[in-house]
């Protein structure tokens, strides 16, 4: 038994809570498998003051894991071998000592992945369950649909007549970025692999779809885009990106938002070889990191509910349930098996 | 026997005029060679109205003209096979039925690698051969200089305190983006290949000179770059932009201004490896074009000439006698022989 302290320090028995997890056995080699995490049970410690336990419900699995688990400086840390699966996630409280969660409340933060999490609140906001399912809260309006927000609009900076191509569009960030260049009156071009996603984009409202494991990129480009690319807004890197600069529009503005493609490399990363269509057509390639746009996250959330509710934005999300399916649930991000934001349910 | 209308009709005889000039006889493959060029006499052609002929006297050679050869759209079309090398140039009017070139003019203009060009006036603009030397106003305050300065200044717009970079920077272009940096208060840090261009660097202002050919360019990079890159004015592309690439700072532009390491390549450009390196520290990758700021040469040519008058920019230039000598010179380009803004003098 352990003993949780609250308010006027008076101590109330705890049950004991197991908690399960995944942590980094060892960094990968090109794809992910299984073997590079370890299922871990623990038995949660006590909670100190300033502290809450959440009960998670939802993780959100990104492509950017695949980068975290690289031992390689970005924008913020590697994990550590042996650490938690660093993840975003959102669940409910089920134990507070901090003064501003209480038992009930629903919250999404960096809870990893895992059953419980302890967390001293830093980075954790409340989410009102009422405004959206859960699992859209990490898909469109959560970080993806943040991405996509402020890269398609500060970045990209899109003008109503202007085509927008978007690769990995029938991913989470991607297809977001269709609908809101759509919804600001441009020509929307998707990149997808597959007859699947690609009727989905055009089900969302994509002008075009490509599918880039059917023919011909570039040529599927020079056909859907006959005044060039105002915006790409890229996911994937390698040959799609290279494609894409084939076709470029006089000052086109390129956002780098990943690299799906080569994040599983074992060689390195494929260089973008018509780089130098940048300097004949005056174009530029931006790199973007969401975090950066923090302070304003409520706005463009607002924003997003507000079209969503109006129906102009549409969300997918595709569900695994189990945390225990986290290692294979991971590898379709991948191997582009996921339909929609993959999100694992924790059940 | 020709004969040239002047003013009212009234016809004075013109001597036979021979012409020289050099053509584009094969595509070159990988580096230029003097087989890829032909050496012609013509016969000059009869002047028409609104026509000029200009003696040459001096004749930009430059990085680009590498590119015009290749059967490859750019930013300006292909030299076509048989047809006269294209070139920057400055010369003296010889003969004018044009009502703004009078005989004695000193005039610049795409000119060619020729002796005699005939031309209708069109991108032809008078100099004034007492403001500096004629070499200096194909080099300094000709389109390299204001490559450079619109190049750093707009599209780099690099702040006091920043450290910025150049490649290729004992060249026409690169000498002057870091004497324009230095001007504006930056740390101003040159890559070039050999001693001697190194210590050029150091003497026209630079506060570092890295020689690629001497050793590890990441590692000095560190060293001359503690607080990361901030601009990156890049001529060269290949390795020394990737090696860049892993220095950036926060917030880093990167200037595509050209890659002449990559123009003789037989294989594919090498793209940037590290560009995920943008998306890391949000930095930016953006093509330029000098022309676009046509507009604002006069502006940019008043402030440089001030700046050369008052002893804070300096133009260097490499010149090379005689027309025949066209082909060798052109190489020394690539070969990284020259030293200063390289110029073919027509003797």
């Amino acid at each position: 038994m352990g003993y949780s302290r609250r308010g006027g320090g008076s101590t109330v028995p705890r049950m004991v809570r197991k908690n399960h997890r995944f942590t980094l056995a060892a960094r990968p080699i090109g794809l992910v498998k299984s073997t590079d995490f370890a299922y871990e049970e623990e038995e949660l410690r006590e909670l100190r003051d300033g502290e809450l336990v959440v009960k998670v419900q939802y993780i959100s699995l990104d492509p950017a894991m695949r980068g975290w688990m690289n031992d390689v400086k970005s924008y913020i840390p590697p994990i550590k071998l042996g650490e938690l699966m660093r993840a975003a996630a959102i669940g409910r409280v089920v134990e507070s000592n901090h003064p501003r969660f209480a038992v009930g409340d629903h919250v999404s933060g960096a809870f990893g992945v895992q059953e419980l999490a302890i967390s001293n609140g830093e980075g954790v906001i409340k989410v009102d369950p009422t405004q959206a399912p859960l699992p859209v809260m990490l898909s469109t309006l959560g970080m993806p649909g943040l991405t996509a927000y402020f890269g398609l609009l500060d970045v990209g900076k899109p003008v109503a007549g202007n085509t927008v191509v978007v690769s990995g569009a029938a991913g989470a960030v991607g297809s977001v970025v269709g609908q809101i260049a759509k919804i600001h009156g441009c020509r929307t071009v998707g990149i997808a692999g597959g007859a699947d996603k690609c009727r989905y984009l055009t089900e969302i409202g994509f002008d075009a779809a490509i599918d880039y494991k059917a023919g011909d990129i570039k040529a599927a480009l020079r056909d859907h885009c006959p005044q060039g690319i105002d915006v790409f807004f890229d996911n994937v890197g390698g040959d799609i990106l290279d494609a894409a600069m084939t076709r470029l529009a006089r000052g086109a503005r390129i956002v780098i938002c990943g690299a799906i493609s080569q994040y599983n490399n074992t060689t390195p990363v494929k260089g973008p070889s018509n780089y130098l269509s940048l300097l004949v057509n005056r174009a530029s390639m931006t790199g973007m990191v969401v975090f950066d746009y923090a302070a304003r996250y409520g706005e463009a959330v607002r924003e997003m509910a507000q079209w969503m509710a109006a129906g102009k934005l549409k969300s997918r999300e595709d569900i695994v349930r189990g945390l225990e399916q986290f290692p294979a649930a991971l590898l379709k991000l991948f191997t582009g098996d996921n339909h929609g934001k993959l999100v694992l349910e924790v059940v």
